[in-house]
């Protein structure tokens, strides 16, 4: 069993990307399965062409996109992508696009396939708060897993797929004493948790 | 040297103290200085007349109380505590004081007299999100932060002492996906850091 | 022209709801538009069967449904809706579906085609914060949002539709302290406003 | 009966004082007292100097002064003001104090006089969120309230006075759709019932 997990670079002014930081420590195997760690770049189209390329190589059984959530106080699994992208902050190459479908032929909105309710139970038993989000947002995370999903519909891969969203690191919120965050060791710990939902026992 | 931590039972329903448990975590020694551990009842007078006897029998250099303050995202290092005990949250053993001076011949208000500024300073530098706060509420741990420095003001003690409060830990909020927490292990840290500001080097 | 505005009885323990009580003190006529007011059951199922009705009966141009968005603190209009009803908490009738979809026929959402991002721009120029939402939920806010797009787009009506979410008022958290909210006033400008958008000059 | 009512100019970057606006919306008589209205400058010192001219000027029976609380989302009635100021945002001529005390001859603390626990309970009946607050920060609002109840106990004036710190008015947060705010006229409402209070029926 494969998995494949991504995380994006830092953006938004941030010196650190969150999900990045955990996805570097997350160990090589999960019980039988295998862990895949792809960087992408935090920008619109190539963010997509860059996984879609890694999933046609590594033919993962899953794919779980990790990315930063500024200002979210929990571990947010993602329920379902939209066929937006609007932005009004460009990503790391300048794009700012505003009110596009991602793609023309993509359906509205894909749900995930992951068990989302198993992997929030799961984390939560761990001590960790999670909870289940309704949206992605409209910039590069909600892009990618859009992207991911659209993929495995139109070539009706046998993959599973979702997003996983995760707070600030305390490093990141320092000088912002209202903001909330949470250690990297409780998001790769929950990260790991999740992919051990996915994994045979 | 001897610094004397106190901190709380559980209390408001909560069946952990984070305070409680950062303090248990804390090493015996700090440097040179000896840690001296309290457990205080939440419970109006009587944690005030607990953290006095200990006081006279210790004879701390410095004492440090710690509070739980669900819902602040960052350790806040109190500046000030004031005569009054209000609150519609009873105490552990019932008591429910209305705008009820703490002591009759108290001043209204006493400082911290720790270098707080100074301990935010090396708290951040360590990663960990923190700030001054200028208040510590109207229930017990304003409380024993106020009995404490009226001791050593009345007594003339050479004792510098104040009060610091911290975040839910994770456990206590996997249900409450919008409260923000703090892992234990930046709590004991932080706490350390506190300490060893007013360690000679 | 002919703008169908529908709002929800009070729910989820509330004694009213704010957009109910906005929509009763719309004006019947927005320049040349007809305003015609629909109270929901806040329902599953009963709810999209009694707006159906009524875009039936009524003909409509245009069908705003409001509801209440409490701990949101500006006016935030909906940009798209799932086809997924998940909650745990039940609704008017005790039903408390779990990650069922709305229609097994439709899709997996639906955009709004209210010219979303005008109504932003017009509601803030009168100095009413608001903003896009891209969730509306997934109670029966979003199952009524899924509703009525399922059915403008299954029989292909020229009907624009969508959704505005609205804040608690003053009165409902009195004793909240901490919860944001809108003068009722607000409330009711911002969708007449929002209506005006629609409205030729 | 005279009340003297002051609000701040505008400040940090703000173009409005929601404060100041409601001062200004107040009728010149409630009951059978006289409303007198005084704009401070958003200065240490000055502020101070100013209001003291005016209370031996006007002879007024009582004070409360107004000042903006970005950020909170009800009418917060203060309990004390300490003898610090301490900022790192500067006043409007520039002043940055760092932990200096308003008045070394001063107590550490004021508790203000006037019935705030009355005024909270009468606004909600009105159906105002409104709170009691422990912290009226170390900013000139504090300042400003320090500095009154220091002459009203340094000269034994027969004088109440207190602070009551206003939320945003929406305008001021059309662009941050997170930040809760008020109607101004809900402010007003509110601080004319909190004097309405101190006016013998």
């Amino acid at each position: 069993m494969k998995i494949l997990i991504t995380a994006f670079e830092p953006f938004g002014g941030e010196k650190v990307n969150p999900a990045l930081e955990a996805m570097k420590l997350l160990p090589d195997k999960i019980g039988e399965a295998q862990i895949l760690k792809l960087e992408l770049p935090t920008v619109f189209k190539k963010s997509i062409e860059k996984v879609w390329q890694h999933i046609d190589e590594y033919e993962p059984d899953i794919v779980i996109s990790l990315g930063q959530a500024g200002g979210r106080a929990c571990i947010s699994i993602e329920r379902v992508a939209i066929n937006i992208d609007d932005t009004t902050m460009a990503d790391n190459e300048g794009n700012m696009p505003v009110d596009q479908p991602i793609f023309k032929d993509g359906e509205n909105a894909y749900f995930s396939n992951l068990p989302i309710k198993n992997m929030v139970e799961d984390i939560k038993k761990a001590g960790i708060p999670a909870n289940i989000s309704n949206t992605a947002g409209t910039y590069v995370c909600n892009h990618v897993m859009y992207g991911v999903l659209y993929k495995i519909h139109k070539e009706k891969l046998d993959i599973k797929a979702g997003f996983i969203h995760v707070p600030f690191i305390p490093e990141q919120v320092v000088n912002k004493p209202e903001r909330a965050s949470m250690s990297l060791e409780n998001i790769v710990k929950a990260v790991e948790i999740a992919c051990r939902v996915l994994v045979p026992k």
